[in-house]
């Protein structure tokens, strides 16, 4: 009798338990009540979503302070298949955790995950001076280090670490930027559209067909005269040379709309390599604005024009 | 019994025979063996087109030294359902031409379509210092008109005009510019497109939304985002007010190139009123030349692609 | 005993007495009292600047309905050291005049200066039924000649028309557009520039550097990106081959607007031929609107900016 | 007597010694027997040079695999009052090494940048199944720790590091692109520009006015229309709130080349926060191709034409 593998139902994450990535997935009812997979990195996540083993995996894709997480940008444009299909906003806070007894005095040495460390970095300079860093891959992991070895005096680490660590806080809210904000996107193996509901996104990756002054220039354009915004654009290197670069785009709006439809249509017949991550609705759930000549109708319209000179019947 | 009114053979020009419209008429291979009615201005020509007495109408639409044909332009916008099925060109050279007995020493006062007049000033103003000049309606009504009365010493007239009138050459090709050339359409009612050859050319009449510095802009980018050139784009008073301007223009290509027919989506998306005018051969025979990337292909498979993304079964 | 010759204190305009040309005229503050002097065409009147018979011409440029006055245009183009220095707004209305006696019913041919005729084209061919048409070299003149002989039983002729001829009106305001309006310029020989006045002008003309499908585009951005705003753009040939065109141009500002100064600098660069044709008061003296960024101030900031960075003092 | 500090001789680089920072330095001329400041993070660099404890800086500014450097790029924006003044390419090649004994087999957990770990991590998932990873903040420091404890059984290090430690070498050349290359940019506290080569590069910050969809195509425009090439263009969050911008730009040529003067003044117009950072020759000598409408002499050309129609003397 053969034997048919189960559907997953598991979701992925980075973790330990305890990181911004788990806060996010608490945000997605459909993961409510299913088992949650801590993974090591971004690569992890989405090879449980490929092999089948998880729904979809939550991962960071930019930070208010930091920008584009490149790690998954890169993961993003290596691994086919998948598709975004949430996004969800996470406000950043740090707290410095020690173990108990340590005073601030005591700090000389703090143990964060880098891209913490960096924003942290007037606060620590202030009340830390001399402190020295140790990289952690991530900050639960580097406030759980605290309680194995003694490399560190203290960590950076996310509100609500003392749920999982028997640590005490040091200081609170010391990031940089009081509002900083990270940005996560639930990505799944489906070629299932989310339905647009007028507040959508639309992310891509395109790469130029040469290196010419146009050729940005002319990509842009293609989003323009359809009256589509960008809200992301980011180069990453495609890593052959320098010079080369592929683009991270998000785009105001829902593939399903007229306007976001012709509009890749003239990017794919632009560019060598266009891939769609996926259409799915703001986390900020703004609806977007766009003048009225680039209503659905106009372009139906349009077509029916078209259709009506050439003697083709409307289809 | 009912009686069907007999499809209507005859082919309209701006008379009467010598002109160059009959020149061009001469170049329509289905014309030869027709019935050619000589009309006296473009109105008419295009009045016996829609109203079914003849089958096309030769008009005047350009000239290499004066410009667009204003009349015949504004005459487009204002007749609906008309499509120019064919383009031809007529070298533009001028005589002059008198009574028998006159000289040009006797030369005082010429009679000449002011078009004509103008292309001859600079031999004029040379051979004839402080002439007169009389405006007609036509140059063979101009040469005519000096066997019927004695206002004018002299006329301009086409070459051959001696097969029609009775009259001597005082002197041949006093044009300014010997490379002059007028082109011509053919104009029919009929909502048949003729076949594509690659050497084709579009006809089109284009109204901008509203008055603003980007408009215009706007609407050369419908054409330069999918590699249609623009042989002819000139701007004509819509009528109402100064400052607001419909184009004419000629696109390199014909509506059933995909680059062009998506050309026309974005133009008509775009603009508040757009004609048709229609697709056909160019005179010259020049094969459209374009780069690769507006291929047909390349737009049939972003179609393709954009459906599959979109799940839809390709067309 | 040397003898220099007086400076001219004519002024020139296509006469005779009553036409719409003679009305701007009757415009120009600085004219009244002057000699006018009364001309045949655009020729003239400009012959009559460069050899400084005349102060300046008044000639007409652009109709609301018939479009720009080609001649004029191509005369511009043509005749070197001439200058717009102003511009004047004439609205266009015609009667039907006749000899005493004469009744609407016993029109049969009209007399009239062609773009006349074409105005009034709609109420004639209601009013008067299969009459004919004698083209003349002004209105005034169609109408001065109804006196002399008796070719045709009616002329179109201006409002005021009885004032210089005995004749009879048989209808007022014929036109077929009740807001016809003729724009006049006041041309002079002369490298003064009118001062700014925030209601400016200026009139240039460029022709394009090859025929490539980019090549207008880029002319307009030339304008765009300094936030300049056409009011007229016309294409004109060139003359020496169809397809080649100049651009007639009157963009917003004057060239003290530093906007409009960096406008014309990339012109100069990017096109093989700019004339410049003058800086002027609008004739409707509406103030140029232009966003902040397109200030004075802010070209002015940018180049001290730069000159400090590459160690100049400022100019 | 007053005392003046002596001028600084030393250059600061990214220590340790052996780091790819290092070799950059070296191919500096004027840096050869000067004294070089070995420091922890691009922060010290910058500071030592503002300080005025170093001549200038060398800093890792883009990777051929892994992008900009963010930290470079985010400090270049903060620091002010520095310039780049020149540009240096290392070749990136990694080798694994251990303790001596140790082989291949033996090697569970790897100690390494995590820039370097993921450029090698095919070759590492291929040859060193499961193994382990632990961050550090440097290649060679990773490699000093290999003798200091036993945390790691081996590390990632650039070639040479031998010449530094007392390791062996496991594998050499264990990177996934064999022509990788890291960018660098000497950086120094100065006014002065470096002179024109024909082969030089421009870098700049750019905010955008706002955040409309037209904004990164107008900017984009400023270089276009005066035929300017950007080698790079790459976005990093200003940090205060998701979805603005900065743009890091690398465009080719000097700012004492026309051109690129006229570009910046568009700029400076456009933007409301511009930063040069400096002109300096390329690493890689390659002479900046632009057509010739372009040339420095146009520029000059029609600056004198337009100062002569406003009656300016020429500068």
């Amino acid at each position: 009798m053969p034997q048919t593998s189960p559907a997953p139902t598991s979701y992925s994450f980075l973790g330990p338990a305890g990181t911004f990535t788990e806060a996010a997935l608490a945000q997605v009812p459909e993961a409510a009540g299913k088992t949650w997979r801590a993974v090591n990195n971004v690569g992890e996540a989405l090879t449980d979503v490929v092999s089948g083993r998880s729904v979809a995996a939550m991962i960071a894709i930019e930070n208010s302070v930091d920008g584009g997480v490149t790690a998954t940008q890169d993961a993003l444009a290596n691994v086919p298949n998948l598709r975004i299909i949430g996004e969800y906003l996470v406000p950043v806070s740090f707290d410095l955790v020690a173990r108990h007894g340590t005073t601030l005095a005591d700090v000389h040495t703090v143990n964060a995950h880098p891209v913490a460390y960096a924003q942290c970095r007037a606060w620590l300079d202030a009340a830390v001076p001399g402190h020295g860093h140790i990289p952690a891959s991530s900050n639960v992991a580097a406030a759980a280090a605290l309680l194995e070895n003694d490399q560190a005096d203290a960590a950076i680490a996310p509100p609500g670490i003392l749920k999982h660590h028997d640590l005490a806080v040091l200081a609170t809210n010391i990031g940089d930027n009081p509002n900083a904000v990270t940005r996560f996107v639930l990505v799944a193996s489906t070629s299932e559209l989310p339905a647009p509901t007028g507040a959508d996104k639309t992310s891509l990756l395109v790469e130029l067909p040469e290196d010419h002054s146009g050729a940005l220039l002319e990509m842009l354009e293609q989003f323009a005269t359809r009256g589509v915004n960008l809200s992301l654009i980011q180069s990453r290197p495609i890593g052959d040379e320098l010079g080369r670069y592929r683009f991270v785009i998000d785009a105001d709006g829902h593939i399903l709309d007229e306007r976001m439809a012709d509009a890749l249509l003239g990017l794919r017949r632009f560019s060598p390599n266009v891939t769609f991550l996926g259409s799915y609705p703001r986390a900020d759930k703004r609806l977007i604005e766009f003048t009225d000549r680039y209503d659905d109708g106009i372009f139906i319209e349009a077509r029916d024009w078209l259709r009506a000179l050439i003697g083709q019947d409307p289809a």
